[in-house]
This record gives C-alpha cells, sequence and structure tokens, in this order.
C-alpha cells in the first residue's frame, strides 16, 4: 500500500493527521505540487483529477479524496473511533464533518484559492467570490464559538474527523489572513487543544 | 422521527431517492423555502444553518446534511447497500461521491445561485464565478462519460449514493440550462437508466 501525498496541502494534512490519531504508518510517496508533478501522465493514470492524496492499495485500487482514505482506515482499525460509533454519532460525526468543509475549510480554500497571488496564473481567480468566501468563514467562525461554549470538540466530548478538519481549515486561514478573532474564546481554545496534540505536530 | 424537507430542492431529493431505494418511509414535515420557513425561529432551533433537510430522531437529536441522514439511514439498514460493503468498496463509493459532489452537483449549484435571477436579491452573486462553475462542469460531464463507458454505474455495477448525487445534479443543471452534450452517450444512457429508476419518480 503506498500513499501519494505532499507535506503542504491541507487535504494530504488531514489524512496525516487521522493516520497518526490511529497509529497507522503508511509507506508515502511525495508529490511535489510546485513541479506540477500531480499533473505527470503517471500521476494521471492514478487519479484522473490530479489531485493529492492518493491511497493505492496492493491489488492496484486507487482511492483519491481525503476522507476517503480516512474512512478505508476506519473501517480496517475502528480503534479510536473517528468517524463516530453507533448509527446516531456516525450521523452527527458526518453531519459537523460535513458542516467544517463547506462552512470552514470550504470557504477558506476558496477564499485562498480566489485571492491569494499563489494562485495568479495557475487557475482562474474571481477575487470578488474570494472576499465572500472570506467573509462567510469569519460569520461561521463565531457561530463555531457559540457551539463550542458547551463541549469539549466539534462533534461532541471525543475527538473526531470533524475536529481534523475544521482544525486544517483555520490554519490555511493563516495564508490568505483569516484569524480566529479575539473575542472567540471557545473557539481558540478548541484549536489550541487540538494543535497541541502530538498527531498536529 | 421526523424529516424536515421540502419537496423543491436538490439536497432534500437525494435524501428522498436514497429513502425510496431503501424501502424506508418516514414521516415528512415540508419546509415552503419560498415562504422562508428554514429562517424561522423555530427552524434555526433544529438547524442554526436554516437549511432542509434535518432528521430529527425521537430523542431530538437532529441531524442535518443530507449524507448525514443517509448514512444514519444506512447504518440502520444496511440492505441494499448504497455506501458500499467491506473497507475498499465504501472508500470507493465515498470518493465517487465526493467526486460527483465537488465536481457536478458542487459546480451546477454554484452556476444556479450565482448566475440564475431565482437568487437575484436573496443571495450576494458573483456571476464570473457562477460562468467559471458552468465551464467546469461540462468538462467533468466529459470526463464522466468517459469513467461510464466500461461501467453500469458511477461506483461501479452497483448502483450506489454517488449515482443519487450525480442524478440529483445533473437534474438541477437543467435550470442553469447545463444540459449533457449529445456526445456524452454513455453518460446519456446512465442518467436515463437511473432516471427510469422507481426511487427518482
Amino acid at each position: 500500500m503506498k500513499l501519494y501525498t505532499t507535506k503542504v496541502a491541507p487535504n494530504p494534512r488531514r489524512v496525516h493527521i487521522f493516520l497518526a490519531e490511529k497509529g497507522i504508518e503508511v509507506d508515502c510517496v511525495e508529490i511535489d505540487l510546485g513541479k506540477s508533478e500531480n499533473l505527470n501522465a503517471d500521476f494521471v493514470a492514478i487519479n484522473p483529477l490530479g489531485r493529492v492524496p492518493v491511497l493505492e492499495l496492493d491489488d492496484g485500487t486507487a482511492i483519491a479524496e481525503s476522507v476517503a482514505i480516512c474512512r478505508y482506515f476506519e473501517e480496517g482499525q475502528p480503534e479510536p473511533p473517528l468517524f463516530g460509533t453507533d448509527a446516531t454519532d456516525k450521523a452527527v460525526v458526518e453531519m459537523w464533518n460535513r458542516r467544517m468543509e463547506s462552512e470552514i475549510l470550504g470557504n477558506v480554500s476558496m477564499c485562498f484559492r480566489h485571492c491569494h497571488t499563489y494562485w495568479e496564473g495557475r487557475i482562474p481567480q474571481v477575487a470578488e467570490f474570494g472576499e465572500l468566501c472570506r467573509k462567510n468563514v469569519l460569520e461561521r467562525m463565531a457561530w463555531l464559538d457559540g457551539e463550542l461554549a458547551d463541549r469539549e470538540f466539534i462533534a461532541g466530548d471525543r475527538f473526531t474527523v470533524a475536529d481534523i478538519t475544521a482544525f486544517t481549515g483555520i490554519t490555511l486561514g493563516r495564508i490568505p489572513k483569516i484569524r480566529i478573532g479575539e473575542e472567540l474564546s471557545n473557539l481558540q481554545r478548541w484549536y489550541d487543544a487540538v494543535g497541541a496534540r502530538p498527531s498536529a505536530a
């Protein structure tokens, strides 16, 4: 089994944190996005969308999409449960993970892609849309702060994949200068706690 | 158990198709988006993001996000498996469902929201971004046509949640005038087959 990945991008980081929380080690193949190695014919044969990470199983099956890779490992090694336990808990974790994707990581990523000079000439940028995403994520961080007033983690009292998604999103936010507001003490407390876990090192 | 939903929107439709495929009936509470009932205080208390669908369990747990609701029912009634069977198959289905969300339904939704007069005055619109999404989804439909050349359904030889996501996205595309190109015969064959299932009626 091989994980095609890169050290610097947010989606690969989600998988790396997930694996560290599970205590699973996987052989990694570094794909250099700066050299566009993800667009090489060999890699596109593995993932036609040209994105990392991709997990290649021993039978040749290629699993792209960060959460799909995480789910593969969750199924093989359920402990500690990062996608929930029973039907209700699994649904609640799925809800929170998706909320963190659309409201936090998604908005941050779109702000980064559409507003940052790194992407100039690489992708079509629409700055007005990126700024709308910046406004959205700031509103959603305020909402999330309220949610975290009475529980330790995003989806409840246990660390889950939803924390990984939100943490990765807020960390990426530093690049387009999206910061946790000083008044959002619950969100900051949660962010510091997740950042202090060995998996986030 | 109650499902807060609406007849006309794509995300609720994903859940309705899923339930029909499972043969599960749930009491529904219609939320009229045209009258902004989703923004009423009572509903926002159930889903602070003001979106349908939401499944309210008998213990009061509120599960928002279409795929989270589907997952709840999959866990309670695994047959027929719409999220995959073993670890590898579950990961492959997750990959394809996410690809259909980001590449098809996501791009179509953004084109609809940012380019259609229905949303004028309701949300901030950035037409240039919507047109970019239109271009993206047309490219992705061509890619998907190639993928469907040698298999019956999106994630393999069995109908899954990934088919529901893609079907809902392409159906929504009619509103902002995104159509399957005449040359995409594999995609059209798949779309017709999914549309002919009783669950899509």
